[in-house]
């Protein structure tokens, strides 16, 4: 019997490597989506694709399209990224990085993918404790979504497995993630986590991003290898 | 004070183009959204424009992607669109002109350009009655949309008004739907509905959906001025 297959949302950070390998080590045949979206970080795509080759993905498919035509982002338009705030102040309120619907997009895409290939499996990398502070990253949206879900395809109507939306970092902190990738050798020198990466991919180590990251690093009590790399 | 916005799904077909007239009657400002999505017959886009120009638009969007990659309906893949099925066939079982995940992907963008606007809005030409038998055109997925949409973006953390999926059609018979277009000046010449259509937008008059409009005209009790137009 071939392995279950399992659509995994992949952005080239160092949280969503970490699902690509926690689905590979649960047994399922992953399918990395990833997304080129107008982002001003589409350096992370680089590091999506390796990951994927890396960690064994059966394929990467990368959907292009541009959320840059209804702005209202940071991360898509000329809008300035925050730089150097506290770790307090990170997840108080949404930011102006919060980039309107974007993972109701990215799991509609997982969704379609997901039903092509009779698959009722998505991970996503989203997390609520060490967080930016997104609406769509809490776990009551994503149960919302996968109500919504399971009513939108034709297992729906005709029956069948239902769909899983499967979020296992939810209620993990940066720290847990990164110990619980170095379990499963996953490569951090090989991901993006930088709002605003300079050339090459350079972490800027001042957006919210890149101060989650640090402190993550420090309390695993690891040195980040891509600061490394890039050093 | 200046209108209420609304965004609205516009196919390019005699569904959605009465409900963009319906939006605008209702006092709505209307941002009309298309999609390019590798669909066989992206002639509607024409129609689209032509109809978001008509009917008073004070915007039209069309997104691109490309659903091909993943493959899984006649509507996005060499596989044959069904033609001269019986009405009774029609609506009986989910046929594979369904697109998995369409209206979810296009109810995201939608969704992700509402928040851009402060707009909570949105309008969607789904019909229940006399349809193709898609699931993601079901009251009850329309209803668990709107929930977890309501969760997805800053109104769901901040509060503020509440989002709301508006599909008139949903209970209407298609020849409702033409004499509620009539009524508000929408010129279905313009529309085009066919699956599979021919240089410049000719008609099949065989496919599933061609046959619903000649039902919906028929009963209406007018003739199609596509037709007239395309004879």
């Amino acid at each position: 019997m071939s392995a279950k297959p399992a659509v995994v949302l992949l952005s080239g950070g160092l949280d969503s490597a970490t699902v690509l390998a926690m689905a590979a080590a649960q047994g399922f045949e992953t399918f990395a989506l990833s997304f080129r979206y107008g982002q001003r970080h589409a350096f992370e795509l680089q590091a999506a694709a390796q990951m994927a080759k890396r960690l064994g993905a059966r394929r990467h498919v990368v959907v292009d399209f541009d959320l840059r035509t209804f702005g209202g982002s940071a991360l898509t338009t000329d809008l300035p990224v925050p730089k150097g705030r506290s770790l307090e102040q990170i997840g108080q309120e949404i930011p102006v990085t919060y980039v309107p619907a974007r993972n109701t997009i990215f799991l509609s895409f997982a969704l379609a993918w997901a039903e092509t290939l009779q698959c009722t499996d998505i991970f996503i990398g989203v997390n609520a404790l060490d967080y930016s502070g997104y609406p769509d990253c809490r776990p009551q949206y994503l149960k919302a979504f996968e109500g919504m879900a399971n009513l939108a395809t034709r297992a729906g109507v005709e029956g069948g497995e239902s769909l899983t939306i499967h979020a296992p970092l939810i209620r993990m902190t940066k720290a847990q993630i990164i110990r619980e990738g170095l379990r499963l050798g996953v490569d951090f020198a090989l991901t993006s986590s930088c709002y605003d990466p300079g050339p090459a991919g350079r972490p800027c180590e001042r957006c919210d991003a890149c101060l989650l990251r640090a402190k993550g690093f420090a309390e695993a009590g690891v040195a980040d290898p891509l600061l490394q790399r890039c050093a």
